[in-house]
């Protein structure tokens, strides 16, 4: 960030008074613009023992498989944005059934909230960011072609939880690799 | 948002291209600026059979009680973020113990998320946003003088499930009122 939102004129970089960290401000207009972490809300579409994974056609990682997921937007709840990612990349149709985990990703500023979904049928197929739409068994898990680090141990957990009988929720930091 | 924050130009706000929602759109620079939800981190600190509350110094809700909480920082992982909180607020020293409650408030595009935390010694007192910070036990829980909806719906629900005998993790919305 250059210049300010509100005014146009040039920001500069200093910590405000009251504060203790540097911040973009305007010495022109006063006007203060915080940067902050960004949600980003997926599912885990379940069918019975099965699960839906999306394979990217999109940077980054393009030709991946990730579960559907995405950044959370304005007036949503974290449930609408998981249905919502679930038919924009599987046009898939889902019940939320709960949260399943809430990773934090401080190297490049990302929490991602993961919940659980029933598909309400089998009628999905890629959408516009995705290459290909399918439902996976456990031990067909592409492990060497997932797209996210945080999506791989939602996974890891997830079926570890279900070995053990009961899903927990899961509070985690993913620390490195970023992705 | 009225100017481009990276080349200072007027900004439009329209559909971009394979998007679906109004964005600010640079037409000089080309780019497009998102806005998110925010993430608000807090804690329930304990102590024994008490929990550490704050009476706010600043607007809004200036002079009512709330859980220690704030916007989550760049860098920071959820549990730094309300350990950070509770020593700027409290300037108390908490071990987090775990995820207690994910709410959306879809009225003002925010998403609490709360920890439980156990505090650390008993040497705690005012920040400058607080003008007071004391421990109460359920029965002494100024009820209608807590500041936001989403620190009375976290400690109905706290109390709830200490009667049953066992927190639980709890996902939901608060659609109104949005304070």
């Amino acid at each position: 960030m250059k210049f300010c939102g509100a005014c146009g004129a040039p920001v500069q970089v200093r910590i405000p008074p009251m504060d203790d960290r540097p911040r973009h401000v305007c010495d022109a207009c006063g006007a203060i613009h915080y940067q902050n972490p960004k949600l980003v809300v997926g599912c885990i579409p379940e069918w019975e023992t099965r699960i839906l994974l999306c394979r990217r056609a999109i940077e980054p990682r393009h030709g991946l498989w990730t579960l559907p997921a995405g950044f959370m937007e304005m007036g949503e709840t974290a449930a609408q944005a998981a249905a919502r990612e679930t038919e924009e990349e599987a046009h898939a149709r889902v019940e939320i059934l709960g949260l399943y985990s809430v990773f934090s990703l401080p190297a490049i500023s990302q929490v991602y909230v993961l919940l659980r979904g029933r598909l309400l049928d089998l009628d999905f197929g890629p959408g516009p960011e995705s290459l290909e739409v399918r439902l996976f068994e456990e031990r067909e898990i592409p492990w060497d072609r997932l797209a996210f680090e945080a999506v791989r141990e939602t996974l890891r957990r997830y079926y570890e939880d279900r070995r053990a009988g009961a899903y927990g929720i899961h509070l985690a930091d993913i620390v490195l690799p970023a992705w």
